[in-house]
């Protein structure tokens, strides 16, 4: 099918830069030494691609997540990397035959893992983001905790969130080194023989945990793209519906746009503001557009823009070769 | 229900503020006096409540949303305030008994119009905002093209955008009176008895458009909460995951809020930073929080906010009286 006979706006990701993206990856981090982040992409016909070169377990951020990756037959061994307060759907997902492994932070969320019918744990340790994990001192206590729960402590997580604003390199390496410090603290506490941590910023440079959870190298976006190796797959494709002398307009804006990192790009043009519907650009000297072009708007965060889709389209030469429902969404 | 026995994260909508947005808008601009736009809620059941307070005519930014408020039985008179390059979909609905204006502003607009079976248009002129719209000088010759093609020109739109960020009232006055001598001008040149224009924070302000599109006036948001004297009816109900000495993480982020307008609010508490499914904040001193109780998160914008969920739920005093599915998603 042809990309230009659907009506915009589009989710499109670029077939053949999505494959070179995972078998980059797949090259430096193969097999289990890669845990992809499906929250980046909330489909579980990619993440099948995924699997497909070699890596059989996945990182989710939603319970839905977990569900529906287990449900597509994707459940090998999912890790939810979050806290959860409300465990009995996860439970269900364990009893009918995927293995699901929970973080835990409190004595109140292992208590929530084990009521839940969770069977296995990770303790996600602050290793520096302001967000969830216990002190890096108190991880042993939690594990003690979760097994006098029966709970299986298959070791720590923690995610250096923080390394992802310092776009030089030796900066980031040194940040994530002292974050995997902390981790590693952790580990000698808590035992098991699972350290999971990491982003697709830190793919390469972090060398201590046994397992990254990386999720935007496979579609990356423009704030990430200085970062990593990896090429922008993804675009929202949109029609120009109205064009003045300064300026332009196409179809699509803040609700199919993750606007937290910033404006998105237009090459040959700067973006000047999105509303609900519009972006509105000015075209650079050289590249006029006229009503009914198609624009390929780039997304400045990925993993947002995705969630407010219900489809992506895989294309490859202007051909639409595959429509892949994006099926992880929601709660 | 009681809404706490729902998982989080929730879309909560205050059932009694809701309905006293309703009333205090009807009061200033019942009837046709106000287009209700329904881009900021998504949700038919909820335009079926504008319409018990006496609106029957609809503003629509989608052909999603056109054939949804059709499907609904709401399709009375519903204006799509945008440019469309493939309109058969909305010849369908016309088709189908609804009645249908579009918003044209160029020969290639007005000729998609015609092609794709619509009846009725309105010239949409740019009154300010770098968006939509013919200048109000060419106002005239889009209706003629329109009248050759054979539509029925209702009138003229303008969307006074610009005056959003405008807090003083005095000042947002005067921009709201320079951008409609826009429109009137137009109108002139155009004929047609509908002069369509505004939003919420013009809504007693604009006193020359025969109708006004306001949208947020019914739930609102915290950005446009200074300039109407409409209640924040809105928030994401989410569930404190983590706690450490310095900050609370709940179960909410930006994948259920709109992120353009800023990061939200929580009462009695400083927002620090949004991730995928997180939101970090501190409590202010003598506002304690622990791991499993629920806070209000209010986003800075309601729109974005709303198209990111499956359903809203309709509370009074704690207990969910209507869910109501966010039907109008998508394109």
């Amino acid at each position: 099918m042809d990309l230009d006979s659907l009506q915009t706006p589009l989710l499109v990701v670029d077939g053949p830069a999505l494959d070179r993206n995972l078998a980059t990856m797949a090259a430096v981090l193969p097999g289990e030494r890669l845990r992809p982040h499906v929250k980046a992409h909330k489909t579980t016909a990619l993440a099948r691609r995924q699997e497909a070169v070699g890596h059989a377990g996945f990182t989710c951020a939603t319970i839905r997540e977990v569900e529906g990756m287990a449900a597509a037959g994707l459940g090998h061994d999912l890790l939810l990397a979050n806290e959860v307060l409300h465990a009995r759907r996860l439970g269900d997902v364990v009893d009918a035959g995927s293995r699901v492994t929970l973080a835990v932070d409190s004595e109140a969320t292992v208590a929530a893992a084990a009521d839940g019918g969770v069977k296995e744990v990770l303790v996600d340790v602050n290793v520096g983001l302001p967000r969830c994990g216990c002190s890096p001192e108190d991880a042993g206590r939690i594990a003690d905790l979760a097994r006098a729960r029966g709970l299986e402590v298959r070791g720590v997580m923690g995610y250096e969130g923080q390394v992802t604003v310092l776009t030089d390199r030796d900066e980031r390496a040194a940040a994530v080194e002292q974050a995997m410090t902390l981790l590693l603290q952790a580990a000698a506490l808590v035992g098991g023989d699972v350290i999971s941590a990491g982003a697709t910023v830190s793919y390469d440079l972090n060398t201590w945990a046994t397992e990254i959870q990386a999720g935007s190298y496979a579609l990356m976006d423009t704030a990430f793209a200085p970062m990593a190796p990896f090429e922008q797959a993804l675009s929202v494709v949109a029609t120009v519906i109205s064009v003045s002398s300064k300026f332009a307009v196409a179809d699509c804006g803040l609700k199919s746009l993750g606007m937290d990192h910033g404006l998105p790009s237009i090459e040959g043009a700067t973006v000047w503001l999105c509303s609900d519907e519009h972006i509105t650009f000015a075209p650079a000297a050289g590249h006029p557009v006229a009503v009914g072009d198609r624009v390929a708007v780039r997304p400045a965060h990925v993993d947002p823009t995705v969630a407010y889709h219900e489809r992506m389209h895989v294309v490859e030469d202007g051909q639409v070769v595959e429509t892949w429902p994006v099926d992880l969404r929601g709660w």
